[in-house]
């Protein structure tokens, strides 16, 4: 495999096929997420549903087929996906009347149906999620990060007002923080994005941003404000209760399958993935030692501590592939992440321990099988507790405060840069065309700050600085 | 509401809406899935995943956009859905070169990536499963029973031989009897269907039939051995034991959101839904008596009953809503078929106990405020099993023995008949046209039994009696 080092894109690329996570298929950009891949998003979607759901979030389902005048009905909105679509015309062996748009995300088929559930300040707020495939025709795609058929989950929810939206979209954006750092162990940083990043349509736009280990941003979920833009063409009123009819606030909020690509870049090496334990589909992988009559005696004993692991909560695997040595077992194993391996040999089995080692540690250290459940957990814990930290120290030693223009230029060219910006887009855009690197978020932290713009010296925009950084 | 013996598709029609299940969307036969309906699919889903997933099976996710010349590469297949294919001719701005079809299922896709993974008898059995939409254009649109677009999960799995793989596809075939019966009180009939009725491009096609309470039959779930069509189609090949190459027997099995129109059918009456607990998003509701300050009163230990409920594992609701009366209440949920309504008022709490009255039965029970979880829990499983009962007897009433043409006809106004059958399509086409009434099934159970078929007396084809019905 390539290594980091000397091609991070070559490395990613070859990965995911290797890990097992994707494959290809013949429709431009799209993707067949196989099951270690499929594993690790069932992992990551029951946590995000879980917080969904206990913060008064219900799940539904609209339909995936838009007819084209549903779509143009917010002008920004429709200038801004419309290059992407992907449009039906035929059906049941005619040519239909109207195209029919597949989704690309449901803001115009939830705002409809919105209009029509809602009436009194009473139905208000209305908390809803959709867990969903949506279509974006992508010209420059990539496994996991762009792909032209992708699964996410979008919240689309109404309020009386932009007090209680705005409260919303900000802790919808908590949920994607919580979820990126508890979950995947990444440490996003997380702020508003500038008018020019944003989704169309909204009012404004969150993000939650993290840093892959070539320096770059991955924008890994987004919350926003949509104002009454969508309310306004949709027509989603209700009746206050001074009798008056009122637009609805609306906010709408993704996370995608972009995650698992945030996941391996944020954390994978030259040996391959590296698996926060939470996401990891096999959290231990027991590899029996010996051939023939030791295999025999070994196997045994080595279900006996899965099935023990697996009732203790921890996700075990025993590789009893009979014909495949135990190093290349080991490589293996290694290359799809796996956090803890486990050799059980026959002079183990004698010790009654089994030896144990990490996918970043050096070495191996024995550990008694009596032991192994409440041991294993810990190590768990301390593993992913790891990898948070060492994202994070890679993180702020890939960023830099900076003031000058040269200083920015070196900051973005491996990591992200904290500076003042004039808010002027021609300056965004001659940025961008200088460095590659765009702002990717206002931080919702750090303290008021004044100063000049690192580009053209004009004042600062923002009251404080923004994290530049090139972006996937 | 229509009452059910007026006009059950006009009942069923009516209460999918008022039930808030379902809404309307432009698009044709399309609709949305509301969250109350939803939940009750998340429960099914959960349920049967489980069930997948403790057999072996993984979950993958496989693309929405199909080339056209994939879909053709099996005949029968593409024969039998051409005429319901939603069609991308345009994306990404442009005419696409070679059209794309919305999946209407995904045997030619999951066929080409098996072609791809396997290699050897090592790699087999491949248990595949997916949880995805699909289209299929219907003329006759039917909320949840056949809808444009629909939810399900489906299986797809290779083999060394038939052997093997008529062993997964009666193994998967009896999963749905499981949910089915275990799940959703429906007494389902399996059984293999016969010719006529088979899978576009299977050898076998099994069935699991529910009986509606119009006597009516309801497919509810199919498992089908493609013996080495798909196998051939996309060279689905492996190395076997003596070095030789052999082509794979695959299957495939769905189970769809059609089950919930199944669940409303089986069980519904003319006051709604009546949905068996293990289904229903809300287990138990909690309608306080009183206003005012009453209602002061009788809301916290309305919540605090809740609370100990819920964490009893009975998911229970409370309806605080404030501008409606407790008798508007008691029939909202009674339309929204929860098993159990619990009512406190002032009196109640002074005795220390809460009235409950169940979605079937007659009259109310106080119930002590102390045993109450341990009282639901008893009571919730008495009502599942009451729902199967209920609907077992049902079918079996609804059921005839028939060894007459009159007595056939009769029969299948009002159920199934269970009669001899010559095998010939010409005299099966002749049955459907003279009474609306097709095969459903060649009963699973039931014992060996020669006799003449019931329309044409030639001898019966199939060695024992078949369920002959009107479906959905």
């Amino acid at each position: 495999m390539t290594p980091q080092s000397e091609d991070f894109s070559a490395w990613y690329n070859e990965l995911v096929f290797k890990a097992e996570l994707v494959d290809r298929w013949p429709v431009r950009g799209t993707m067949v997420i196989r099951p270690y891949g499929y594993r690790i998003w069932e992992l990551l979607q029951a946590d995000i549903d879980r917080r969904i759901k206990e913060t008064g979030h219900v799940n539904a389902y609209f339909p995936l087929l838009i007819p084209e005048s549903y779509l143009q009905r917010e002008a920004e909105h429709v200038e801004g996906f419309s290059p992407e679509l992907a449009v039906v015309t035929h059906a049941g062996g005619k040519e239909l009347e109207e195209p029919l748009i597949v989704r690309p995300t449901s803001e115009t088929v939830i705002g409809e149906m919105m209009a029509k559930w809602i009436s009194s300040h009473r139905d208000l707020p209305m908390l809803l999620n959709q867990w969903a495939n949506v279509v974006r025709w992508e010209l420059r795609p990539r496994m996991f990060l762009r792909t032209t058929e992708f699964l996410w989950q979008e919240g689309h929810t109404a309020h009386v007002d932009e007090a209680d939206a705005m409260r919303e979209t900000l802790a919808s954006l908590d949920i994607y923080v919580k979820v990126a750092r508890e979950i995947a162990a990444m440490p996003v940083v997380d702020g508003e994005k500038t008018p020019g990043e944003r989704f169309p349509g909204a009012v404004r736009t969150y993000t939650v941003e993290g840093m892959m280990r070539d320096g770059r941003a991955l924008q890994s979920g987004t919350s926003h404000y949509l104002g009454t833009n969508f309310a306004k063409a949709f027509n989603i009123q209700y009746t206050a209760e001074n009798d008056e009819q009122e637009y609805c606030h609306t906010t709408s909020w993704g996370m995608s399958a972009r995650m698992i690509g945030g996941v391996i870049m944020t954390h994978g090496d030259d040996k391959g993935l590296v698996l926060p334990p939470l996401l990891a589909p096999y959290q231990v992988v027991i590899v029996p030692i010996g051939r023939g009559d030791q295999a025999d005696q070994v196997l045994p004993p080595a279900r006996e501590l899965a099935g023990r692991l697996n009732r203790a909560g921890i996700r075990t695997h025993v590789d009893a592939r009979t014909q495949l040595s135990p190093g290349f077992k080991f490589n293996d194993w290694e290359l799809r992440g796996v956090p803890i391996r486990l050799e059980l040999g026959p002079r183990d089995l004698a010790d009654g321990s089994v030896l144990m080692s990490t996918r970043l540690g050096e070495g191996k250290s024995p550990v008694s099988l009596d032991s192994a459940p409440a041991r294993l957990k810990f190590e768990l814990t301390a593993f992913q507790n790891l990898l948070l930290q060492r994202a994070t120290d890679f993180r702020d030693s890939h960023t830099a405060t900076v003031n000058s223009w040269e200083e920015f230029v070196e900051a973005v060219r491996t990591g992200w840069a904290l500076a003042f910006h004039c808010g002027q887009q021609e300056c965004e855009d001659d940025i961008k065309a200088a460095t590659s690197a765009t702002p990717r978020a206002i931080p919702t932290e750090g303290a008021p700050e004044e100063g000049v713009c690192v580009r053209c010296n004009m004042p600062s925009a923002y009251g404080k600085r923004l994290i530049f950084g090139r972006a996937y």
